[in-house]
């Protein structure tokens, strides 16, 4: 995650809690069952090696790139190894490449005849690019969009703007980093459309993550006519204290291509009910990544969560009621075309939908479940939550909201499910170069899986279908 | 710091304790000066603000470059303004330009048509270009030079050796990050010789350091005839994981330039001493820096720390007995021209040279100083380290070294000093483009600043001069 401004962020903490009332036991059967796939996925390591091949034998895998193509693919093989009933469903999606990207500056405060400072950036998602030779204009640093209009477009047009917004190291070391995120990314998402409307010729945003590494985070900009770009966070702070002291000019090189919109596939996988296949549970991740990394913790890590689910349905001989449905999302990162084509598809559907989990919030510990549920349903599912005490990811909060990719379900009605991480350090590396394999750690990658596999086996076996709001 | 394996690394634990013998108390007077020395250090930020300058408003000084000369100017412009008698004393310094860096996986296992895995990676100091075009060749990975030896030429000969020993990140957090340095760091020195005598065509090291945010490491490499990068750790980890599985090449492209040795300078400024202007104590930071990063921890720190020396006595009207000397270093990085210069310029004065002190290890909470000198020396020095027991300077271990621009010195007897700083967090940002300014707490380098002025001053003004060996 996340597409821009797509989806409202989900406050893990603070929430309504589901009303005390007693539910009713689960079958001794599939009680069992649960705690054997909890078991047998803290024991395997089917989703780390597939984390692996996806991460170091593929790569990068943004939107519309032969990687993202060929992972599809890849996990398309890999479901059907297992028996599953696999299709590669079309969608339309963006294509955009990154091309060279270099920043210095030529004019500052105290500057030494012939010596110029390098500033460390890399574009946003759809970033317009400069001419070949690039831009050269005087930087304007403001903090927020009410800085920006107040500068007004005398002050603004025909300068690169910098929006240095600081996401909260500190709100995110607290256990509040999807706050901090979200207060943050409104400069990287809508940053550029601002800046132009009063003809600044680039519009730079300081990198959303708080990593002290110089080291840029990309993320989706929304479509503007002006060159974006993420700078990181020391060159931002660089910009602001040399611009407090006097006349700043950059030069830069942004040269991005927007290509005609490419087709791709989500990953559309059954592990077919025995009683009611009608009735379909899914749990997914996104396959696409940002490019700057190999896409690890986002979302690498949630593909590989739900494979394991029928992974593991398969290792243990287990049939579910209803239909477990394996998803691998295209284009979370650049614009949602997965989902939302799915949405189309299959909407004459979604009553048959149980309910739709993802995992995008990294491959931290599980604490449990964010749901987008009735509090009645929530009441259901307490004796499953507590197959996951034993791995301390028994928490079910009953939030309004899943991840970006079960969206339109939700607004369908579909009882959603989003898998809630440590995410103190995801920020560190969240569209970075940094997000790789070697973020993930396998013992939590496990127990994800784990309580991936136990909510959807539950959800697909359970005597009474999840009741909707 | 450091330069290649010119100066064995101290190792600041476990040192050999001075004699518990009863030293003679501090004339009141100084033991005056001396705190009012440290508080003012604690409430100034004269050394932040030299360090933001040479930071954020001169930025990279690579030797040879103007950046370095021009920060050795400003050092001898700020001290000129003090009122110390400056000189500029020239120094022939190695002349070495990065140039293009890229690498890319053009062959790898599980490979999708047309796809590529990126590596990041940064040419070491003195390495050899690349043809303009690059090398494409197979990567072998060894963890050694005994797995490099056994290997032999018929499997090195043509090949892109890696060295994947990996820097140990728990000694580091244990707070033995130079020892983990000391151990990682020979393969940085001393790996494309080995290469290239098996017929390598390149030489790659895994980046010495603890950073997991896919930064490169760059520092010297010992003159090879081939070209020699450091990748980050995790394509390092990368490598490793895919040359298990089969046949890895390599696409390389480096192309710094050697050029003729450069004319730059040591910075040398004199606070004359009132009584002994002829017995000289040193204080000094090196001014050049590695290019990726602005030089702040290394080792701006440094000369910032040992201008602040200066500042202070005249701020407060202090003349000490004896000639205190602020030098700015010039390429402790590249090969310690600068301090061998002054060897040779000075080492006729050496009898009179009282004491030096450096401080090159960055810009850590002060713990106190190793010392290169007598049990007699140290026990002297007892009530001069009590004056900085209110900010945790207050240690003095004799390890027999100081820092590498005061190892000349140290051979003809000079008893010398450095400064002991946590250095935990060091080696994340140690020779990356991370070393910026922000790494820099200010009132760590407040503290540092007391550390450096206590004992330089107390050196200058007791009334024995110190005991050599």
């Amino acid at each position: 995650m996340i597409a821009a401004g797509a989806f409202a962020l989900v406050p893990h903490s603070h929430a309504q809690q589901p009303a005390p009332q007693q539910p009713p036991p689960l079958p001794a059967e599939l009680a069992s069952n649960l705690e054997k796939l909890r078991d047998a996925a803290m024991a395997s390591d089917y989703a780390w090696k597939q984390l692996a091949h996806l991460t170091e034998n593929i790569g990068p895998r943004l939107t519309g790139s032969p990687q993202a193509d060929r992972a599809a693919n890849y996990v398309a093989e890999q479901m059907r190894a297992l028996g599953l009933d696999v299709k590669l469903e079309k969608v339309t999606v963006p294509h955009w490449v990154r091309g060279e990207e270099r920043a210095e500056l030529t004019v500052f405060p105290g500057q030494a005849q012939r010596t110029t400072q390098k500033i460390v950036l890399t574009a946003l998602g759809n970033s317009a690019a400069t001419p070949a030779e690039g831009v050269t204009a005087e930087v304007v640093v403001v903090n927020n969009f009410d800085e920006l209009a107040a500068l007004g477009h005398d002050k603004v047009s025909g300068r690169i703007v910098l929006f240095n917004e600081i996401y909260d190291k500190r709100m995110a070391e607290a256990g509040m980093a999807f706050q901090a995120y979200g207060e943050a990314v409104q400069y990287r998402v809508g940053g550029a459309i601002a800046a132009a409307k009063l003809g600044a010729v680039a519009s730079l945003v300081r990198s959303v993550g708080d990593s002290d590494f110089r080291l840029p985070h990309t993320g989706q900009s929304l479509a503007a006519t002006i060159p974006a770009a993420a700078v990181a966070a020391e060159d931002a702070q660089l910009l602001a204290d040399l611009t407090k002291q006097g006349r700043v000019v950059m030069h830069l090189v942004l040269t991005p291509q927007t290509l005609p919109p490419a087709t791709s596939y989500n990953v559309i996988a059954d592990l077919k009910g025995t009683q009611n296949p009608e009735q379909v549970v899914i749990v997914s991740g996104h396959i696409d990544s940002w490019d700057l990394g190999t896409g690890a913790i986002d979302d690498g890590a949630g593909v590989v969560v739900a494979m394991q689910v029928a992974n593991l349905c398969h290792q243990l001989g287990l049939h579910p009621a209803r239909t477990i449905r394996v998803i691998a999302w295209m284009d979370e990162e650049n614009g949602g075309s997965g989902s939302k084509q799915y949405t189309t598809d299959y909407k004459q559907d979604f009553a048959n939908h149980v309910a739709a989990i993802e995992s995008d919030s990294g491959a931290g510990h599980p604490l449990g479940f964010s749901a987008g549920a009735s509090n009645a349903a929530a009441t259901l599912l307490q004796p499953v939550m507590k197959a996951l005490q034993p791995i301390g990811a028994s928490q079910l909060e009953v939030t309004g909201g899943g991840e970006a990719d079960t969206e339109g379900m939700a607004q369908a009605g579909v009882p959603v499910f989003g898998l809630i991480q440590d995410g103190r350090k995801y920020f560190h590396w969240h569209h970075t170069a940094a997000d790789t394999l070697d973020k993930v750690d396998p013992r939590e990658l496990a127990e994800n899986s784990a309580a991936m596999a136990v909510m959807a086996y539950a959800l697909a076996d359970m005597p009474t279908r999840l009741p909707r709001q």
